[in-house]
């Protein structure tokens, strides 16, 4: 037999147990805050129709969905002059499913399907990993997980100010102290577009202003002026990037600036109802900052957005993001579900607890006791033992084989065992079992009894 | 815009927020399980190279694997007179990465990969999701969950008794109480293949007697004469279906009948050494009961064999098997990993819990509480009771509209949530809350310190 190494596709991970442990670590801390909020479970599956997937996320987005070959002869329905076109045209015809892109456009497929089932509001969350065609970089990976929650079927605002308590709360819980959300809403943007003589260019305008923390205001204007905004538009955008102050400030000047925009005054509305509802809740938590240059790429917001990124690491990119939307079901023909939405960026959450050391030291889910493999006849008798730990749900294991000590000991330092057991000859007589606590090296002498009364700790 | 109904592909499933939350109650049962016993998690990648996937399944499980349209210009290696010979020909030209089929072969791969950071026996458990593009039928679907959990570099056999602990308490946990286990081991199968006179030709053997439960005996000695077995053989092997007694008894007559084996001698040795180390073990857990007909049908199995099924369920295919393999990793390039690991097949599991009723009435994840929504003024007081019932970690929510009373304990109902707490003009002058049961009926008012008290208990 032919035997090449084996490899994994390029852009893709896998996820040795220690990661695992990590990773659970940030999945069950976020999933118990959505359930603490009442978000509830779904999950869709990994291959949708193409059908569904395409031009939603632009031509760009379509280059990037992974295509899933028909099943059988795939060329059966191909005529030879149409192969001759390429790659292109016959995709469609040889490939009819895709792998999921995000997880917002199979919940708004799902939501739309289902609608006479779902009791709105719908509070969903949803954990599972996508798949991009990207080229793969540092951080930029070709499958990874995305951690979603979304209500839809209101309007109130009390869930956008949620969202905020909720964001609070996860970093609080995996210890990232130094943060900032910031807010902005949408039909804020659609108003300066309009004031600045460009109505109707909204989408360019958030674009191009997405991208101002990374390239900078000259780059934003010229970005601008590419795509046919006004000399005198780029001047009269430029105060709002000077917008500073604390956000009851910058609402003040904003109500000047935009007194006669309709839409303008529902945005500072919008923004100074989600604030009220912050202080209504009592929360002393960190405070959504006002940022009138925060865009949010992706299309489909039409309200309020918001972004929260870590201040005191070396990775600089927002770490969750999110916001309202009025119509994402209306691609599937299902108008007026009004939602808001955002999301966890695991894999940035991840590298932001390894550079600043934040994970906690003991992982729930390593082995806590490893009891070694002395002689075949303690061995048979420690069996006793371990039957014990683990009815009384103490992670245990026995180590197999009758190897040498060391490498017993070796096993259980690289698994990160907290305790190791010995049972031979002599503590069976005695009824007594030393525990060796692996962190400190202390070791201890107990029965079986005070063993367990110990370890349930 | 043309508006299509949208759809999921044949075979594939939306879980919606009630079935996720009992999958979850399943796959933490097993999950915990698996880490009581020192199994940790392991994740590899949906996508995996197809030089990593192909020839592992036979040949009909290479038809049965989703393949990925290779990114960009797929067709510009392809000649054109390659197009002419047929989708066989050009699929390894256009696609070459394919979604995981089973959670064995990755797993294989990924301890060839890791083989010099391994620290063994390595004892991985992994819950992912596999593909097949089977035809889909009644309880078969083309994408479905597998549960495995494997330890490899180890020969002991107490492994094996440890499977059969942990099956036993997983099936206690989800109080399956009426199970049988079977256990064979597939040595003795290969040491009557020769006491038949068809040395060699053990893999025939295995994939016929594995149907006898379907097809019965008459039907599967058919297949072994279509597989070239002689009218002889036949004769020779009918005994063998008629062992029957306690595991001693059966152990007994092999001990006579496949005394000059020396292969059989092992098979036989081996299951007596997993019976004894269940009784050291001192569990009162269910036997597993040796039945010789017992084959399994994949082809990678050496040693042991076991498999599960439910006896007071209308659903009688099995939910759980495994067995020891001598060479998993061969074909990857890494000989002498011997190891034993076993699956729990979710979507069965899932099935049998539905159809005897034994899905607890209570899931975790439901919202405890919903506030109701009764005013503008009420409901923005209402919002710190909320807060501080969030801080008990009592998970709820309030109705983000202030619509009608009878929608919203509607929407309680339907969400099966279990109190809802109603504050008012009055309740808030008062300084007591009303809480309704929404199982009993039965209200009462509570201060807020009571309400905490109460809820968290």
């Amino acid at each position: 037999m032919n035997i090449e190494k084996p490899s994994i596709p390029k852009g893709t991970r896998d996820f040795s147990p220690d990661k695992m442990l990590k990773r659970q670590y940030i999945l069950n801390t976020i999933r118990s805050v959505f359930e603490i909020y009442g978000y509830q479970p779904l999950e869709t599956p990994a291959m949708e129709n193409l059908s569904v997937l395409t031009g939603k996320y632009g031509s760009e987005g379509d280059q990037l969905l992974y295509k899933i070959l028909n099943s059988g002869d795939f060329l059966s329905g191909v005529k030879e002059n149409e192969i001759r076109l390429g790659s292109k045209k016959i995709t469609s015809k040889i490939a009819e499913k895709g792998l999921r892109y995000d997880l917002t456009v199979p919940f708004a497929r799902y939501v739309v399907m289902n609608q006479h089932e779902i009791t709105f509001p719908f509070k969903r969350y949803q954990i599972q990993p996508v798949w991009r065609a990207d080229r793969p970089q540092k951080g930029r990976y070709r499958e990874f997980y995305q951690c979603d929650a979304d209500v839809v079927g209101t309007n109130s605002l009390v869930c956008e100010a949620e969202i905020i308590l909720m964001i609070n709360e996860v970093m609080k819980k995996l210890r990232m102290d130094d943060f900032t959300i910031k807010i902005n809403n949408r039909k804020l943007l659609a108003a300066i577009t309009d004031l600045i003589g460009e109505h109707g260019k909204e989408a360019a305008f958030c674009v191009a202003i997405d991208k101002l923390d990374k390239i900078g205001k000259i780059k934003v204007e010229e970005e601008l002026v590419e795509n046919g905004f006004s000399e005198t538009a780029i001047k009269k955008l430029s105060p709002f990037f000077n917008l500073k102050g604390l956000n009851k400030e910058i609402i003040h000047q904003l109500e000047s600036i935009l007194a006669n925009s309709q839409i303008g005054k529902e945005g500072i509305d919008e923004l100074k109802q989600v604030f009220e509802f912050l202080a209504n809740y009592n929360s002393d938590d960190r405070q959504a900052v006002l940022d009138i240059t925060l865009a949010r790429g992706l299309s489909y917001y039409t309200g309020v957005i918001m972004e929260v990124s870590v201040n005191n690491s070396s990775l600089t990119s927002s770490i969750a993001g999110g916001g309202r939307y009025d119509n994402l079901t209306g691609v599937f023909g299902l108008e007026g579900v009004s939602g808001v939405g955002f999301s966890f960026g695991v894999d940035r959450i991840y590298d932001v607890l390894e550079d600043l050391d934040l994970f906690p030291q003991e992982y729930e889910a390593s082995t806590k006791v490893l009891l070694l493999n002395f002689d075949p006849g303690s061995f048979k008798e420690s069996l006793k033992v371990l039957s014990a730990l683990r009815a009384a749900q103490i992670k245990s294991e026995i180590y197999p084989d009758a190897v040498k000590i060391k490498k017993q000991m070796n096993y259980a330092n690289k698994k990160g065992v907290s305790f190791v057991l010995m049972i031979g000859e002599n503590e069976l007589k005695e009824g007594k079992f030393q525990l060796k606590n692996m962190t400190t090296g202390e070791q201890q002498k107990l029965t079986l009894s005070q063993l367990l009364k110990y370890l349930s700790n």
